[in-house]
């Protein structure tokens, strides 16, 4: 530290607050993330653990950078993606990391940076209003909404317990009165309708006042954070800004009751994996803290191991280069290089056993927090005890029970290529769900080959609406047709309301992959329609003659009245080819007036004669044909995104749409090839042709459905399901054209 | 060579064969790529040199799955893309390895298959008709058109030359009288419309009919080679099936002519970077052949060393991953990566100096070529010779003498980024033109910031027109509008007329990249519009206040009529913001009826009220905003291509068009910045928002045009411009709002 400006007297007072602090220093700060043996240990590796080290140097000069640039604390205004929410937001990230900074080096301009800069915030804070921005069910004052608040004392606790020692006590008394309690009060008493909910929200909030409490060894504040308010005075209807319910009768809150209710016992978090990366944080980081300071709650232990559970649920919800699936709202793009997730990993394996697999995720993230767990992984990975993490295909029950449908994640990996099926018949996921039950997406190695669409925003980017939800989220993103799933006349499911449809989950008829070779997973889905049954079984098979698996999906609908039924297919790339004719539009207008067709452009159209369509298209150097098993008058619609947009919010991706009219019962039988590739600079087109011959229904009654599929060079695949009895062990005879075929269990797959 | 399954007496006779074989030996087979004393270099270094053994072992593994398939010789029947295409294809492809191993390895079984395979096709030959496909206006036998003929043949007389000594006479009087002579025939005389031409197609006919009269030492065949036919017979008005003039009133033809005629002295190829990729490797190849058998020709240093200028000239009209700028008719993605770079930098470092920068773009490429030219590539690689490979600003003209107009390339490289301006003002560039004066694309590092469509063609997949030009490449893809430059009352460049286009280049006016902060091209078009002239100056500026480095964009527009003008660019990526209100199409219909309009669909548009026209956009991680100096009621228009489309033909891109309708006198002034980052991951937002207050036109006459870019942190840049006179020693003096300001030169930056 230079002193030689600083006037002497200063410097004198300085020094004694030091000593006097040295002299007064409690043995248990810091006591959250950082310990004093974690500080201790951490200490004597350095200079030797190379990715600590970059880690650490990295993090220095970003501090480093910004205790250069001063202390910046402007009056708040603006919505994410503005200056003075961005500015506080680096504020508490900085903060957090100055103060590690300052425990790890014990240079003293780390504290002094921290100091200063919660001095400067307990000048301002008392004097704030309510955030400007009125746009959030839950104002905070630092940001527009409470929930950023939340985030920042997450953040700015740890940054607090490192410089707890180095801070006079008559300036913490000033940092606690004016600053840090008040605002764990406003985030919690005075805003109930954000803190005493189950959502990643009051997560948040929960972990915001834990951290501290922890720090001020505040057992009633912790008891608040663990279980919620006594009494929070809400009405029971009311909802937030997303159109999610805030108060359920009954429901506990607190951090325990958001670990309860949104975990599923396999570790999968209601609100999908975009959501959990972004809770996962407070949990983990919380539980760390936790489990430092009252081991006896055992919160790794809690829930059978529910939140170690869950961080492996979220790295299974990943694509082949760590993308997660994006289930409900969700930026695509977002994976587990994310911060939260390096934190996550890092404390997953010292808590979790020191998994070694943990270790290759880490090495990829090529960094690790900066504390106890950071510093064991990059100890193990300066060791070589990293092992592949092998993401394998898995079933992930939904609801608090696990009995809330599901997602499933079947993956065929040969050699370096990976093709992975996610279908989703899960509930609805708290505010954030999609109105998309027995949806599916499909990834070609990190390739969207059939995509969700996820999130109608653009997270932080100002210019957009704030950074903020925008109001295509709803009118498209979240309504079914966005998915690739089934609509009955035009409306989504649930008709689109949020409470009935949290009412209700898909059930999980079937999931089997015990042979690698054909892995299938089926669900039904009765109450989307009132009156209509729905099964989705989607089947991955490799067989002879065929480049690559190819992907079964058998969709069955029953219905007590005539329905249109559409069935999209949002591919992306170029359109190869058709087997069929079709007519494009002269002038395009779009598909419907509401529950999100007024959102497609009709780009052209097919009524079919023939009893199969195919359909060939071109993406990043892979080709893929959609062959669908129809019926004369079945209808095809070529669409595309973007109609009805007034402020080109949308992607305008393709998308092809199968549709039946009039009908009570309608069954779509297609298959999905990935084959050949495609380079612009060899010129070269290999294997640019489907496969098959001929895809065809050649059973279907009340209990079954079988399905022939022809291959070019002779291959005949038959694949027969029984749709009503789901029995493992049980026996089944079926004739077909004269034929009998006997199996056991709910499948059988033959080829000839 | 596995002999014990071969009876007795044939093995005997082909012992014997074998042995009559190394009695006659000549001394001058192999001759063309590779000579004895090559072989013998490279066989005194196998096993030594890495990237020589790896290209061989890879080559190998190729021939002898393709040995092992045994030979396959299908009637010819389809288009590109098609079997018997790509296996004809793959044939002469493997031929010419399979002989180049022979040669290396000494392995009889290579000399046999192309013995056999010879042999096979001798028999065919004789029997072929014209090709079944008629689309071509030079129908070939093998193949749809003649020009895959002569690829067959440049690549077969290469094998022929390779294994020459190895059949016995008999066999070779066969395959030269029923194969290879009525092939180099039929290709020549029998196509006087494909041979006796400037273009692409006639330098591989005229290098196929080359290449095999070196090996057959046939001097008069060598005659027709270079200099082409005495007497075609063609009628001068015939046109090919892309448009194109065939015959020109006095042109001279043949080898030296398609040297003499399409490449400027600089070595730009008049037809664009992904044609002269193609033709470089027969160019090259035959040069190298022709400098084994001809060194008195001195073929490297003909026409100034313009074969070994015109490589250097490939490989600066690339992007920052090799790329090619797509020019005319080109297909997006090519790149020096292709096998026709790989034996071109090969020849160009051995014939060309061993210029050590060649060998980091071998080096790149990972393989060499298998001669004695790759090998040298290969020993400099081994022995870390290499240099990088610098792109700077270059400025290469069009045509024969250079007179053509030409392309500018500008570069602004700053640590790890390159932000590079392509300007086209070239000539018509033959067949393959594109309707673009003036035209512009500009790219960050290889991101198309806004790009040139390239061609709307699918090369060699087959489902899509038989891998042909599509008919919107001539309706969409040429036309004017459908690139970054002005189009006057919705009709294209000279009318979209070929002859007309091709009388008339435009001209430089300004290329000065002296101050790598300001680097300047203008250039001038006066014919494309009869009495309308255009000038459009682009300057690529490093200025204090701005991230990165800027782009202005001056068009200024006179004509003796009052016009529409519409100046399109082609941006990708999602839009951010205007500054200006707009309306989105509730219906979309096409802009236009014709010269491309139809293509678009209109999505919005606005009549500008403000002077400041101001649009970002999210590609890729950066953010991009053009502002423009616009006046009221100027229109911008948001349109995405696609319109009229029937077979989905075309990539659903959006653009923005700026027009200014009923006007004499236009002036289009306009600054792109590159900013600021997205990432998805961290979902933060930096430097989200133009740098730039206002654009303004301050000062306009017959001489001059000044334009003033105030920046929101308050700096001022100031760039004068004399649009008449472009003397680097001119002085000028010019008052503005009282100020008087003198500079020396066409143009002034002032910062402020």
């Amino acid at each position: 530290m230079q002193i030689r400006n600083i006037p002497f007297i200063k410097t004198l007072t300085l020094l004694l607050l030091i000593l006097m602090n040295l002299g007064l220093k409690a043995q248990d700060h810091p006591c959250l993330v950082l310990t004093k043996q974690g500080v201790r240990e951490i200490q004597s590796q350095l200079g030797k653990v190379p990715l600590f080290d970059t880690s650490l140097a990295d993090v220095k000069a970003e501090v480093d950078a910004e205790i250069a640039l001063g202390i910046l604390l402007p009056i708040p205004k603006d919505f994410s993606g503005g200056y003075t929410h961005e500015r506080h937001k680096k504020n508490f990230l900085i903060l957090e990391k100055a103060g590690v900074l300052y425990q790890i080096s014990s240079y003293e301009k780390y504290g002094v940076y921290v100091r200063d800069m919660l001095l400067g915030y307990a000048k301002l804070y008392p004097t704030l209003p309510l955030h400007p921005q009125v746009r959030s069910y839950a104002r905070g004052k630092l940001f527009w909404q409470a929930l950023n608040d939340a985030n920042w004392l997450v953040y700015v606790s740890q940054a607090y317990d490192c410089v707890y020692d180095f801070i006079s006590p008559a300036d913490r008394f000033i940092i606690e009165k004016d600053l840090l309690r008040p605002f764990a009060d406003f985030i919690s008493i005075g805003s109930p309708q954000f803190y005493d909910r189950v959502h990643n929200h009051s997560t948040w909030g929960n972990v915001a006042v834990g951290m501290l409490a922890l720090v001020l060894k505040d057992e009633a504040l912790l008891d608040r954070s663990l279980n919620g308010l006594k009494e929070n005075g809400l009405p029971t209807d009311m909802k937030d800004n997303d159109g999610g319910l805030i108060k359920k009768q009954g429901q506990k809150t607190g951090f325990l009751a958001n670990i309860d209710e949104p975990f599923s016992p396999d570790g999968y978090y209601t609100e999908g994996a975009y959501y959990q990366r972004y809770a996962m944080y407070p949990f983990l980081v919380f539980a760390e803290a936790l489990q430092n300071n009252k081991p006896d709650l055992k919160i790794f232990e809690y829930k059978n191991g529910v939140l170690l559970k869950s961080v492996y649920a979220l790295l299974n919800l990943t694509n082949s280069v760590g993308e997660f699936f994006p289930l409900n709202d969700a930026q695509k793009g977002m994976s587990y290089y994310s911060r939260e997730l390096v934190s996550v990993v890092d404390i997953a394996y010292i808590y979790g056993g020191k998994d070694s697999s943990l270790l290759s995720i880490a090495k990829q993230q090529g960094r690790v927090q900066l504390g106890y767990s950071g510093m064991a992984v990059a100890l193990g990975i300066k060791n070589n005890l990293e092992k592949p993490f092998e993401k394998i295909s898995i079933n992930l029950s939904d609801g608090a029970d696990g009995k809330q449908g599901g997602v499933a994640i079947i993956r065929n990996k040969n050699k370096e290529d990976e093709l992975t099926l996610v279908l989703k018949y899960a509930s609805q996921g708290l505010s954030h769900g999609h109105y998309d039950k027995l949806s599916f997406s499909f990834y070609n190695n990190s390739t969207d080959v059939l995509q969700d669409y996820g999130l109608a925003r653009f997270v932080n980017i100002e210019q957009k609406g704030g950074g903020n939800y925008l109001k295509e989220n709803t009118t498209w993103a979240k309504q079914t047709v966005a998915h690739n799933t089934v609509v009955q006349n035009e409306t989504s499911h649930f008709g689109g309301d949020f409470e009935t449809g949290s009412k209700y989950a898909s059930e999980k008829y079937v999931y089997d992959v015990s042979n690698p070779k054909v892995q299938i997973i089926s669900a039904n889905e009765n109450n989307a329609y009132p009156g209509t049954t729905m099964q989705r079984t989607m089947a991955l098979i490799e067989e002879e003659g065929f480049e690559k698996p190819f992907l079964l999906d058998i969709i069955q609908l029953d219905s007590k009245t005539a329905n249109q039924y559409d069935l999209p297919f949002y591919y992306l790339g170029q359109i190869m080819s058709a087997n069929f004719a079709y007519e494009t539009a002269k002038i395009q207008e779009p598909l419907g007036k509401s529950s999100g067709y007024q959102h497609l452009w009709k780009e052209g159209n097919a009524i079919l004669a023939t009893d199969n369509a195919k359909i060939s298209w071109l993406n990043k150097g892979s080709f893929y044909t959609l062959t669908s098993a129809t019926q004369p008058d079945d209808e095809v619609v070529f669409v595309r995104i973007g109609a009805n947009d007034p402020g080109f919010n949308l992607r305008n991706d393709p998308g092809i749409i199968f549709r039946k009219k009039n009908t009570q019962k309608a069954t779509f039988v297609s298959v999905l090839e990935t084959h050949g590739s495609y380079s612009p600079v060899t010129e070269s087109a290999k294997n640019a042709y489907s496969s098959i011959e001929t895809l065809k229904i050649i059973y279907e009654d009340a209990n079954y459905i079988g399905v022939q599929i022809k291959n070019k060079s002779g291959v005949e695949t038959l694949f027969l399901f029984a749709t009503e009895n789901n029995k493992s062990n049980q026996k089944h005879s079926l004739v077909i054209n004269n034929k009998t075929y006997n199996w056991i269990g709910p499948y059988y797959k033959l080829k000839k």
